[in-house]
């Protein structure tokens, strides 16, 4: 198909698939979102007097065809096309004519892929906050469950002092609810309508960018038309720096799971149907997923750096590297919320063996207990309390003897005598659902502003996406 | 000097090198943030009876008497104390006996630790917000000094459509206020006390994490023992992935004025204060200062990987190697700041030529006017427009002839009329003044809160930093 | 199909999908490979007896077809057979049967998939070196034909000293030619035989892993089997680093080359049909695919990243971690063979505009020349002729004015006095491509062994990869 | 101290302090290479007389004075000196006058620090291969020592198959002589001489570059001039390439020692004096150091990403940016060197719990022996016999029962009975020691080839750096 730039000359076909076949596929996922653009900035071109009613109507038509189109799986961008707004636009042109060849007046492929790769990046971010809150939620009953199982803390990999199942589980639901305040920022940066940028100078034409805002529910307009531009790349990493910071906290569960699921600690068991085998060793039941989700923590690594690498230095304007930062940002946006999926799965399908964690309480896990006594029984200054219990801890440490242990009770008793913020007997998980409840409520709002304007704007209840879970 | 672990054995040098020798380093910059912390545990050790009054006293009088070593330079960490606790801990055993020993009851390094890097993550977030405000400010004058100074705004690094000088400042000035908005939030993750996790697992003793948190001035107590842990290296990362968002733009507006200020380009020149000279070329003025800070947001990049890739993937609780994303945060810090102060000063060092801008104006800066002339006025489509005035353009430019220009007026006139928001002629430099006005208010609040719980608990109106500026 | 380590139960559907969907996909582009590695082990299995003849028969038979199904495009992984050593295991089991339940014999899938990427990566590293050498060519003759076209040399993107289109383009040869040593020494560790290592471990039965590697034609066994297994990703890790190096020179070639085609260089132009053009701005020729290799250094860099971040850290012995570094070692060969054929043809479809060459060099350039002049001549210290020198020069400069420069021929004799080794007189072109005749011969020994030894092992001139460049 | 460009006026304080505030720093340890590299560069100019006999004389005089100022720590180059080829060149105009003004002629610093940074690096490279021998040595002969110690082997974390710990300390020896050939294949790109190169563009002048090299050991002249110059940062990223690679193998041992001294494996003990203490916990022994090597090995990655992300893109000719690339590689050559010495004093220091290992070589480590029992014995097809094996293993794995174990002794034998190559039966430690011994031979000829040509050319055994060790 001809590509909309063209003026009687043939591109290298070389040079087309280096430069396309990858990004046609992709944008194969912004099909919905390109439309809703043209729908607005067709609204406000008949608004300023750039288009007739009439032209107006053949496009609404036009362009909610392809949205039926796209459903139907019937719409497929060609790496002839380049892009999904070069389809559209074809498209329009063939089955609408003139009207078709307007709907680019006032506007750059600039801005559109900008404006889709926000409202993709919407979508996909109020989808992500979703699994994360339901992450969070089976944490925290998980947490609850298991708040009197002892478990020795370590610090270095080596046993520490005294800690339990629900703290450890609670532990990652506060993680993710700092997580979710930096997804939140960036959700608000992404919030911002870039169209009528157009290819980075604005145009000479009385566009109102506001009304194009307000009818894709953008929060604001993100006025000086240069940085709509630069922020290209930018607001894309800024995204993935967020998700990497929920990536990081289900790296540090998936290595924990996978520290406590080996015969040495056996303290978890895992429901074999998440497990795999080995083709040679008849005995095996891997957790394969834990370990993913521990190197894709580094893919999500990788895809930030790949931005941040491909955005730092560029000069301003538009540069065609920035349409690299493309795939890594949809492949983030899938592997975060892939990843935690997984997750919620993966705790639901966690059995503790209590047996094994009460044999790993250990008397070195209470050598600072025994320091404390001797501070406030014996009014002994701390660090003297700490060299004499020392010297007799590792005495019994180095006879390699097995080493003495408490019953449950004593050690549940020890659990509950940490009472303040936070420790094991006090561990907040009220306060905690109380944060996640009003995380919730901040990203409905969101999500009901976004889908109401889309709504208006499509004539249906078009946004599934939203909708669906 | 003793380690405060010690038991009777001397460790091995080449280890204690290797472990100690950097992070002592270091810690000469957390001195006075370990005092503070230092001293609201005592307090509070001292409300729920663990320490006696008297007790109190003489810490009280010891921890001021480390800060005032300190402001003289005479309070210096040797790689032998390991770190800044163990050299703090050390000099008030020596100094004032039995409530030297005292003071660490209820609490570990690693909680010490914590809230050394919250402190001055806070101390230097505020300072960088300071110097970011500062630029702003910079280029918001410099933007509306030349609003109406053509230049061509390019994509591709080819000539595209009519910009000015002005858009092209103001532009960095609103990428920065977005950053402030990611600084913001990375400040509010920051701003948690991790005091009283102690290992990370709590102590079996009735502390008072919510006085601690209080006294220090923090918005709340991070509840979690093991998360205020886990936090390690993630708070640092999500701070430095803040900083990577202004080393962004502060590449992109040093890589623009490397182009700018070619021979080629010639649109601005700087003043030779801050240029340098080649050793063998005598002819040579170059702006190495913007080379740096384009080579140097790499190396903000190069901190981030760093301190993520520590992170990721490492097992609950308390490992060593977080005590290798000390070293990046606080260099991360550093050269924040001094880019951003680099960057104003280069800014208001820029002499602009426009002569060289306006002969750079050349006609196809105007194609796309001219197709919307046919759309406007001619009522032709756009497409078929643009291919009219495609073939006429091209044609021109393959002469390889001189290029027609337009005078200074006429591009003025065109400025002007681009008056939709964003563009050219309605750059909204007073919004941008407001959105300011606003964040520099919200950073205020911040750091009245932080320093007048520090005053109180220092007693005097100790915390330079966060005054001098 | 069935899982090969299935025993009576059935895997969760959303694991398998997060495990296996990717993998399976890349793994289509494994199964000559891996049918190459079951003959040579099928071989061996039947030397030692563990094989009946006829079961090698009907092996060989069986993976024979595989080779001719792949090549009809009809043997398709499916994401429930996991990976490409179960599709064939299945494949024969239900085709030749017993002979199928059997080849697994004495191994793992951990070592086949070794293998696979072992000999994929021969492969790819071949025909990667095949292209470079073609890239360097391309070059080597530009710089010929350019030997005597003036141009200006820059420092800190300002004008310099002289140089010469000629010696530019060379500079790129000898830095490719330097990479070429970079790429033998990792195709040398990658040219080791992992076959035999099994799950890491070896096995209880006499293999002979000597007879394997002679017969897939590796230079030699790799020997210590749990070496063998955690040298996966790091192999990968090396050839990713080799290619990094490649795209360095790739990217440099490509900011050079969008300079000098911008409109205030005007060095050089490209061939229209390897430029795209704007959807808003009809004069637009953008050397987009200059942007986009840049870019895609990048890209290479992330891949580098995503496969050390994975592997760093990781225990020894085989983690499902490894898996993920097959996606980007195999994206990042096919990313520089890409680029690199990308670089040859727009090399091959420059021109330059001597005009504009001539004009940019301005009389500044030979600032160094007059000292030198005086040094020799008038043998005043070169210091203080620097100075002197230095201050005449900036004045003029400061003047603003248009700059005088030289004639062509002034310009030509000035290039040819500059005689030393790899100057713009003596840029030691018959050199270079001596070099380059050797790395193709070292190359070729290499392909030969390889391709004598499958050609062997399969029975036809099957390996057509490696024939048809 | 004046800078040697400047021509009458002074450079901004804020500006010099960014630009060289720690360039300056660094250089104190290339003073000796930068003496070298003069001193060569001088005997050249002498030959072809542009300096006299009286001024090389007092030339080689100054910089002699130089070399022993350095030795006894006297000179130390000041940021106002910007760098050491400034520091060198004020020093010798100051002392000796006339023939210090000469010394630059036909030589930029943009080739000295380029020859600076060659010479460091053989000597560091040089350097990093001894300790990497002798890392080498000690695990061969601790895996000579353990070779009949059983281990179990894992995959994914899990009990696997049988293994030694021999086998285990062996395979690390393996790794590092595979990492000695990539070591290698940068040596060779670094031993290439860039002097005559000036910045960038060559001299006018008929300056002979093949002695220069020569007289400084170099192997060969880095011939276009260009090209010496763009090789900037990508040699110092190959170095730090290969320096990854040990690093991967080195945060293999780390992590796999951190997890065999935990509690829960207890295979390994480590002696005390190579471990450290908590504060707070009286009983902690932690093996800090291995997790700093963890960590480092990261450290390692950011300062490839630091290095490369710097050079990526960067326009043809000297950029200010490279300079950054200087302390990256410095810090990567003194963190190889220190870890590997780290890991060597370690192994040194393990102790072996045989009791531990025999009590975790359960019974499920032959699941796959008794598998191929079938096999061989029963003639039943692998697979089958697979399956039968898995589903008892794994009903009696269910238990959760105490797991059967066998003897020391018929664990040897099973280890003995595992005789194909690289198999604990036939780890082949004395080809290991073969290949090491070679590699040897090969660096002492390159350290050869170096200190001769150093130590003609200083006229004394100076470089002390090669020798010492």
């Amino acid at each position: 198909m001809t590509k909309i730039w063209q003026k009687g000359y043939s591109i290298n076909e070389q040079v087309e698939r280096y430069a396309a076949a990858q990004n046609s596929l992709l944008d194969n996922r912004l099909i919905r979102h390109d439309v809703w653009g043209s729908l607005a900035h067709a609204i406000m071109l008949n608004q300023i007097g750039i288009l007739e009613d009439e032209e107006l109507q053949s496009l609404k038509k036009g362009l909610r065809e392809v949205l039926e189109l796209e459903k139907a799986g019937k719409f497929v961008i060609q790496p002839s096309d380049e892009d999904v707004h070069t389809s559209i636009e074809n498209y329009l042109t063939q089955t609408i004519g003139t009207a078709g060849k307007n709907i680019h007046t006032a506007r750059s492929r600039n801005d559109q892929v900008l404006v889709d790769m926000r409202l993709y990046s919407k979508e996909q971010l109020t989808q992500t906050s979703k699994k994360l809150f339901s992450l969070c939620t089976t944490l925290l009953n998980f947490a609850e469950e298991h708040m009197q199982t002892p478990m020795p803390g370590y610090t270095h990999m080596q046993r520490g002092m005294l800690s339990s199942v629900g703290l450890w589980a609670a532990s990652f639901a506060e993680a993710l609810l700092d997580d979710e305040r930096l997804l939140s920022a960036t959700y608000e940066i992404n919030d911002q309508s870039p169209l009528g940028s157009a290819a980075g100078y604005g145009v000479p034409l009385p566009i109102d960018r506001q009304l194009v805002s307000d009818l894709l529910g953008f929060a604001r307009v993100q006025n000086n038309v240069i940085y709509a531009q630069n922020a290209r790349g930018k607001i894309e990493a800024a995204i993935v720096q967020a998700l990497t910071q929920i990536m990081l906290d289900l790296s540090k569960m998936a290595q924990d799971l996978l520290l406590f699921t080996t015969a040495e600690y056996g303290f978890f068991q895992v429901a074999q149907e998440v497990c795999t085998g080995s083709s040679i060793m008849p005995q095996k039941r891997n957790l394969d997923i834990m370990e993913l989700v521990r190197a894709r923590a580094q893919t999500m690594l990788a895809h930030q750096q790949h931005i941040l690498g491909i955005v730092c230095g560029l000069p301003s304007g538009f540069n065609m590297d920035y349409q690299e930062t493309k795939r890594p940002l949809l492949e983030a946006l899938d592997l975060a919320q892939e990843s935690i999926d997984i997750c919620s799965l993966v705790i639901s399908k966690v059995t503790v063996n209590t047996g094994r964690l009460l044999a790993a309480c250990t008397f070195e896990l209470f050598a600072t207990d025994r320091a404390y006594e001797m501070v406030t029984h014996d009014h002994m200054p701390f660090r003297d309390a700490y060299r004499i219990v020392g010297k007799e801890v590792t005495a019994q440490l180095d006879q390699l003897l097995p080493l003495p242990t408490e019953s449950q009770e004593q050690l549940i008793e020890r659990l509950k005598a940490r009472k303040h913020l936070g420790a094991p007997g006090n561990p907040g998980l009220e306060q905690a659902r109380q944060r996640l409840a009003q995380a919730q409520e901040n990203w409905q709002q969101h999500a009901t502003t976004f889908t109401t304007a889309i709504q208006q704007l499509v004539g249906t209840s078009q946004i599934a996406i939203l909708e669906e879970e």
